[in-house]
């Protein structure tokens, strides 16, 4: 299959460039008789929206999504969801400067070399604009997994540059515009982003995603594992440059009788995998965690070559975040959602009936 | 497809359990008209094989591979590749005590739960056994890609436990036990890995991956992105915990002026971002980074349940590796290729005789 | 992947209901830098569009297609083309009254069986609506496969209940309401069909399609040969029965001596094989023909049941074809494009740069 | 995916030449906990074998197919299943004079002209040898279909040549050469092979394959319905060159009346359909039917041109099947079997729980 589908069973094929007319997709593979309305899906929509603080792009997308197929009379009938957001405020002439110029950091070099002809406004298709339509897509993932089988997909940011979270409180993260579980450093980081603004610099983050009550056996060895299907769909977001499941890269410092994560019959004693072993769900929660980059869209001049391979000097002065992880908490968890839907609809169909003798420990 | 095949245009289908008869694969989309025998397979798979270290299992297994079709009069045919490996050493007896015992930090639970029945011999599926035919089946893209596009695939171990390598020379790779650039750190780790034998105890170890002389242009984004699809493939790998490209999860607090990576008529002056720009590969090396976790077989004893989830002591006796990251820089190299080898065909067959009008640009 | 999107490397994902506000399909995997506009798919879609004669569905539809991705400035950029169809005479009402029965002959009974719901309205998603899609998408590949690869994909009505015709003149298929290529049948098939609706029947049609100028090569043997992959496409289409490659059934009593096209260095001999040979074209014309079932919409009473399981009388009184053959030879035609391009595209990522040593013979 | 896998949640990878060292391939996706042994599937393989009659090839093979993975203690573990046939009968030098020569009729010139290179050893991958492992594979599946649903997979020869059964009687399928059901036309077909083997000609047949006892819901509209992934799979047999679902090509000259098949509370009137409604099973009976043509292997000398473009005479002195339909009944089912059971369980991962609120109705 071509770049833009993701998943085997419950797919997302994705069209749309920042500046055409309108962004989309088409989610096969919804099973039929949910409840579906595009009020369901615009709410984590808004959460990703752009404009919503000073600390984000100033871009006003209205982004409102239509549900164009598969729903009728309120029920998802099992045929294609056809979704659809117009892009309302394109204003293009914005761009129209780096026609022929390739920003540093940027796709535009690389889409060059591909294609050899590329929508060079905003971006085009390599602009984190297409991201609305995973969150849409993974809106009716989440709706399904959570009405279906009890299953929440939460995120937040846990770093922003130097910034850590040190305890995660659930209640207040769709109340900050970081999605930050922590109290004590929405200050900082609201006095770190100001300061970063004025600076004209952009700064990474980190984001964690925990799905809950997921059942045991999703995942499907040994290339689709789960964990191996999460690091796809996670990595395959705009400025992610890193995965972990569980403790991730700490392993590597840790012994086996540290790591291993011993189970008694009341549950098990920890959970450093993240929730999979062998790429198999175990039942625990499922963590995964992502670093994002900083943007290279910046109003500091940086060095680049133009179409005609010359020296220049590249200044963004468009509407960017200065921290694009600071909205990409939904996202990641559309994406984890998706993942998730996907493979519990493969687990079903191989092994409906199976009887494995075993509690679920959590 | 089902979870067994990687791969859209050059894909590789596996099968094989840790003590059946033998473990095999179907390597489909080589091109036809390449060079090709059993010796070509055979580097890579000694340099995984077990036994050749004291600091490695103790298993002795020839991993001898058989070519059973596509390849004719020396040459591949473009027809699919049959590789079968028998297994010879199987020792059954060894794992007969688990049958109905759950080793902690390993897939025999989830596998229960998945499936409601297993080969509990060795872990059967979900032993690392399998990823012998990953580096058979990598040697064929490796191959490829060197003679055809000049790329080259390496990797090397860049820490082990609390061991960090200091400098890269890559002519030392292949002559000491840990696949370790670093002369220096070499007596450290062998010291570390005899007291954490004595100790029963194991570790965890960090690998980096390098592909040279990539071409611009490959990657398929938004989905199938170049740097998606490695994560994917890395994340597949048994007992990986986490995956990064380029700087990975350094980009977090790095600043947009020092990650983007300017460009200059001569060539980029970094490559924090791993050699991948929106998902296409720019023409940098292509970097990517994997933490292997510490076995969970260990002969330290262990809680868990049994069949019937009374809580059991497990302790582990057969031959394992104390540190799986040891053997698994040719199975990173090898999933490597066969990512980079997939993309090389997908660019092709969409992106045909295009003219860029750039230069490339390392 | 879900079951509608068809297509590897070309893929084409639909979605859409009769009555839905719009139908629409991404196209994935278009080579970039192809000059495309909207009117050049207009041109298939006006041939398909009900209402152009008295033998067709008086549905009016306007069938305007717009392309909403995936080309810039009149050029395609390698990145996903969004097609997008609005429904204008949607007329629910007259559907309403089938909303709790089973036309015989129809998907209602088996859509209901698979999802426990059905958008009742004209058919829903298995209204032949959805083959707009086909022919714009096919469209795309159409204009590709000609401009690029010299490649003409044209078809016609062989046959229209008990009316064979009986020599092929391809000047006339687009001026009169058949796709008729025999001038001297279409007054019997005026004829035939003003009685077929006076009786209130419908009836069953042949269509042929023909690629010229294929190169030898394309198909991937052993599954996904040329001419399976076009007997997926082609029966894919509503109220298709048969597919037959070549001389299709007419071999079953045939002798060897009569059906091998024999070679000469000049060209083959015949062309019983519709240049397929091995599922890999050969260089000759590519060549299927398709049977269309008679359509089960009519005013004559039918038997069937309701939702209660009770007998009931069915009376189609809608505006429906009489022969859904006559509109079906451009979605034929559609359904060969996208096939032969996705094999082209196929083809040349692994075989690039073969030399086959052979004449291009046809 | 390549060439080589058929089945989207169901998988059969297959590798394997006319004349190397084996045959195999992979079955993926199959639910764990069904019985297995190679007996099993020996069953089928035995029907298909060359050299059980004066009628087909005389190339002896044992055909003893060896299961690798994915059963433990006599049960599937829901692993990848890898099957293996060795080669025992290759006699090589009977085809060395074929190395530059193309046999009308046969893949040698498509293949050559694909590849640039072949195994001209009997075809190579060609080689209607490889059917071997289709039924292999559809064994499993046949066996899961009947264990785990009842449902019956069988065919039968309804046309050799001229000769066309008049009636069908199962119980003798299995006790003649032809896999005849019609007792009175044995005598007929034996002498006509026996004129046909004299004479050094090859014929066609027809081949009828049904199965019973399917659930409605089967299939995935609108492109992978299951009447479109039956013509896939059965136009993917060699020789093959036409598939009909149901009353296939009759229904041209149908008309609605006759052609719709009317429901009444105790069942359907009629199954013109072959039990597929807009792709979905309505739960009828299954039905379809595919012409093979005559082999093109023949003492009787044929035109055609070498390696060098000149013109040549082919006469194929080989063993070969002077009807390849004779052999082609187990193969034909394997494929059935193989189509249905992939979209049983993908109607399972997606629409588990449906309640359509209708009678199963036959």
């Amino acid at each position: 299959m071509s770049g833009n589908t993701i998943g085997k069973l419950f797919t997302v094929t994705s069209f749309g460039e920042s500046h055409g007319p309108a962004i989309g997709c088409i989610v096969d593979g919804c099973p039929p008789g949910m409840a579906l309305t595009e009020a369901d899906l615009q709410e984590d929509l808004d959460r990703r929206k752009p404009g919503t603080s000073r600390h984000t792009t100033q871009r006003r997308e209205a982004d409102e999504v239509r549900i164009l197929s598969g729903v009728f009379e309120g029920k998802t009938t099992g045929t294609p969801i056809g979704l659809l957001i117009e892009n309302t405020d394109q204003r293009s002439k914005d761009y129209s400067k780096i026609a022929d110029t390739f920003r540093p950091g940027h796709a535009d070099y690389s889409y060059q070399h591909k294609y050899g002809i590329r929508d060079y406004r905003g971006g085009g298709r390599s602009s984190a604009r297409e991201t609305a339509m995973r969150v849409a897509a993974g809106g009716i993932a989440k709706k399904y997994l959570k009405e279906q089988a009890g299953i929440d997909i939460r995120g937040y940011l846990s770093q922003l540059g130097p910034i850590k979270i040190e305890k995660v409180d659930w209640s207040i993260i769709d109340s900050n515009p970081f999605f930050c579980p922590d109290a004590d450093k929405v200050a900082d980081m609201e006095a770190y982003m100001d300061a970063l603004r004025k600076e004209g610099e952009s700064i990474g983050a980190r984001i964690e995603v925990v799905a809950t009550n997921v059942p045991p056996g999703l995942g499907e060895p040994i290339f689709d594992r789960l964990d191996a299907d999460l690091a796809h769909a996670l990595m395959s977001i705009n400025a992610v440059k890193g995965v972990e499941i569980g403790d991730g890269f700490a392993c590597i410092d840790s012994k086996g009788t540290q790591f291993r994560d011993e189970i008694t019959p009341d549950g098990f004693l920890s959970n450093h995998a993240g929730g999979i072993l062998g790429g198999i769900s175990s039942g625990q929660n499922v963590t995964a965690s992502i670093a994002l980059k900083p943007t290279s869209s910046l109003r500091l001049p940086g060095r680049s070559i133009n179409l005609q391979g010359e020296a220049i000097e590249v200044v963004t002065e468009g509407r960017h975040d200065p921290c694009v992880g600071i909205r990409a908490t939904p996202i990641a968890e559309a994406m984890m959602a998706i993942v998730i839907m996907d493979h519990l609809l493969r687990h079903r169909a191989q092994n409906l009936n199976v009887q494995s003798g075993l509690p679920v420990l959590r």
